[in-house]
Formats: C-alpha cells, sequence, structure tokens
C-alpha cells in the first residue's frame, strides 16, 4: 500500500550518491513484498548467524540480498549487517544496515527502515534513514539536508523531563534504564535505533539511548553521525569510543543521539551511574 | 503525503455505519493538514481541559472539531474526549477518541490514530481504527472483521517471554511496570494505546496493558472490546471493573488487551503485584 518515497524527492536526488536511493528503494520495494506474501512464522524464522554475530531472520536476508544485487552495479564497497565487508576496491564504502527493526518488521509493528551511510575514505559524509512503513525519509550529504524532511533538534539541553526514546530495558541495562525514565519526562521504547534516531534529529524527540548495554553496532548509528551534524545534535557512545568506520562488525558501542551535547553529556552521566 | 484510507475498503463501507468512515476520514485529513501547516509549539499548545479532565492541545481540538462537524449530520449520539456527550436522542451512540496519540502527533512522532466505537443502546457493535500516519485500518461490524486487516491474535497465553506494550513507566504504575517487563522476552511504549491494542488484535504484540495507573479514559478501550471479540483476544480491567458505555469520561480503567483470557489474567495477577 506504501510505494517506494524517492518519486518525492526526484529534485534532490543528485545531492545523494545514487546507491544510497537504489538501495533504499530495493529495501522497500523487498520489505512490502515480504510483508504481503509471507507469514509472521515465516519472516521471522531465523536462517542463519550474520557478520554481526546476531541471528538473521529470513526477512532480514530477504531485503539484504536485494539491496547487495542493486549496490554491486555501483562498485562502492559495502558494510551489512549480515554479509559484513564486500570489498570492490573502491574509496567509498557503503554502511548498511539493510532492515532495522527487524523484529518489528517481522511480527507486524510497523516500525522498521532502512539506514545507510556513505563513507569517502574512512568519512562519513552521507546518509539516508528511509521509513519503510510510511513516506518518510530522512538524508543529508555534506553538511546539507537532502529532501523535504528538515532536520533540527529541539535544542534542549536538560535531561529533567526530556522525552527519551530508549532500548527496551533488559538485564545489562537495567539500572541505567531505571536512572533515565525516572529522569524524563516521557519514555517511548520503539525497538528501531535508526528510526528513533531520526525523529531526535527532527526535533520529535529529545534524546535516544542504548542504555549501556552495548547492543548498538556501527550501522545502527551511522547514519546518525551524519544526519546530526546537519541538524545541530549529537552523537556519542556511552564509554566514548569513536563511532567511526569500522570493519569489524561484531564490535558494539552503546549509542546516544541527542538534542544537543549537554543532553548527551548528561544521559551518558546517568548510564555512568 | 499520506491519503485517506478509506478508498482501499470501500467494498466494505456498506457493513459499517457510515458516521464511522466519515469521522475517520474527516480526523485523518484534518491531522495531515495540521501537521503540515502548524508548528510543533502550535500544535502542543494547551487551549482548555477536555471533557475527560486531562489537558486540550491545539491539535486534539482541531481533530475533533472536524470529527463533530462530519458526525453531526449523522444524527447520532456523540461521546467524546473534549467535548463529552453530545445528545442527538438517537438509539447509537459514537464513542471516540478523535486524535490518540496526541503528544506523538504533536511532536511528530508517526504513531496516531482516530478510533471509535459505536453502541446500539447500550452495547458496543461496531468499531474503527484507523493509524493516521499510514494506510491500515481495522473495523468490525457485529462480530465480523471489515476492510483487509485481518484480526487475529497470537494465541499466547504464558507470560513469561511474551512481547509486551506498556504505558510509560511513571510514578503510579512503576511496580507493576518492572514486574511485566522483567518477565517480558520484548517491551515497547509506543504511547498510542489503540495502536498497541490493534497491534495485539491482529498478532503483532502478545498483550497491551496500562499497569495499574488507571490512564485509560473509555475512549481508549471501547475499539479494542469490539476487535477483541473477532479476534479472539481478551480486553479486562485491571481491577475489574467493566468496560462498557459510560457518559462520564472522568471514569478511569486501568485496560488489559491480551491474545488470550489466560494471558490478560497472568498481566492482571502482575498488576496486583
Amino acid at each position: 500500500m506504501t510505494r517506494p518515497v524517492s518519486a518525492l524527492t526526484r529534485s534532490s536526488r543528485h545531492e545523494l550518491h545514487p546507491v544510497l536511493l537504489a538501495a533504499a528503494d530495493a529495501a522497500q520495494r523487498t520489505y512490502l513484498h515480504a510483508r504481503a506474501a509471507h507469514s509472521r512464522a515465516e519472516l521471522e524464522a531465523v536462517i542463519g548467524i550474520g557478520a554481526d554475530g546476531t541471528p538473521t531472520m529470513y526477512i532480514d536476508d530477504l531485503v539484504e540480498t536485494a539491496i547487495l544485487e542493486v549496490s554491486a552495479a555501483h562498485g562502492v564497497n559495502v558494510l551489512s549487517e549480515e554479509a559484513g565487508f564486500i570489498d570492490h576496491g573502491s574509496a567509498l564504502t557503503l554502511v548498511i544496515d539493510p532492515l532495522d527493526g527487524s523484529a518489528n518488521a517481522a511480527a507486524g509493528v510497523p516500525l522498521a527502515c532502512f539506514s545507510a551511510a556513505l563513507a569517502e575514505e574512512n568519512h562519513f559524509t552521507q546518509a539516508l534513514t528511509r521509513w519503510l512503513d510510511g513516506n518518510r525519509q530522512w538524508a543529508a550529504a555534506h553538511g546539507t539536508t537532502v529532501g523535504p524532511e528538515p532536520l533540527r533538534t529541539t535544542g534542549r539541553s536538560d535531561l529533567s523531563g526530556a522525552a527519551l526514546s530508549l532500548l527496551r530495558p533488559q538485564t545489562a541495562n537495567r539500572s541505567a534504564w531505571d536512572r533515565l525514565s525516572r529522569q524524563a519526562g516521557r519514555v517511548r521504547v520503539l525497538s528501531c535505533s535508526t528510526l528513533e534516531s531520526a525523529l531526535v534529529l527532527t526535533g520529535a524527540v529529545d534524546a535516544f539511548a542504548d542504555p549501556g548495554g552495548d547492543v548498538h553496532r556501527l550501522v545502527d548509528l551511522a547514519a546518525a553521525v551524519v544526519l546530526a551534524d546537519v541538524a545541530g545534535g549529537c552523537v556519542l557512545d556511552a564509554h566514548d569510543r569513536p563511532i567511526e568506520l569500522d570493519l569489524d562488525l561484531t564490535h558494539r558501542w552503546s549509542g546516544i543521539v541527542a538534542a544537543t551535547s549537554e543532553l548527551a553529556h548528561a544521559v551518558q552521566a546517568q548510564i555512568a551511574g
């Protein structure tokens, strides 16, 4: 029922490397078809372990396969969640989360995204996150917003009363989760990191965090790094590890995406305890 | 960018009272226009206190006003969040949440719904919940699903490992929230009760609950009562108060919407402590 949104941003397409839009279109087409053609049990069946060390669902594999087919034609290197690093000898590396929010996607919770960032040499310069269930996407290239969705945070610096999005509470993050949720004015748990990051960077939410659980992979955070630069936001790791191109997808971060550097550091301080 | 979905279900329109579709179309049109035409600050400005005793935002008022205009032509009584009970001397009463997820709607988190149930004399017989940000709606009339979205729960009875949606943690529900989230396999907080109910009743989530905070009004739960009857789900109040037509919108419930009666009672037991 939802069509790929690239038609909406045709006037700005030239600002993004075409591989970003081609990959997003392939992801969205495949996702929508998979949701229509397969049962939940089929979509969430685990078919292996990806390069990131986590289980690969059938729906993850369908979407990634479609993306790799179209991106191969563009000759860029690809670092993707399940397949790992595919070296085409290019100076450009596309870092992709083919289907962020896989559990939502397989179950039928309409919160799943394609998200990718393009690194030139080792520096992220372009990014596109597309919400696959609705006609919205967020993109930036070389410090400029691309497309109709403005990127600007709320500018909030105070954690007390802030609207937070958090990874779901689990054993490894429970105490930090409790500290953050008690200070927040509102907490959401959407189970889709790249969407939650985009909501911070459009000013819908003040901050998003993995509260110290070390769940985030580079593919969950790379687009936010580029979009935050345009939006005036801040992306940190809870333990101050740099968020930069790294070809080992088993590495983990506890990402914090916030409206301001002050708010990001306030969240970081609560995670430290 | 998103158009009202009634065209998608034209073949089934005759099964729903036309006031439900007219009201949903008015809500969606007004919501999408308001999001495009106004800033977040304008949309979330509090302009008064509604009949339900909670603050009315400007966006709530815009959407409800549009709904009341179209529903007046149908001659049914209306019970709506801000306006309260409007008596047209009809045997039919439309119980409406014009804009569920107002905080999401004003901020720009794409999780807001129109939701309504129609009571014949005092019995709810028809309902329609429409997700205003995407082309999906869930409807039933006289024990039958209306439209393309199937209504069927996961059938899960075991709370341990279940996928739960919960109202956000607050002081009044914190201990029950902690008990439930520790038993759950996955927790989401979407801040849109009627959407979260619909996700239970389509089998995307196992259960949704207000963990004893007495936050739910009749308008948050009425559609779920009708949809659950078709989906094989169960709608309970945590304190066993009946969920039935009640013209006093200051009354509150702690709603539980679950895949099965067993799961609903397991959630209820955790809320009781």
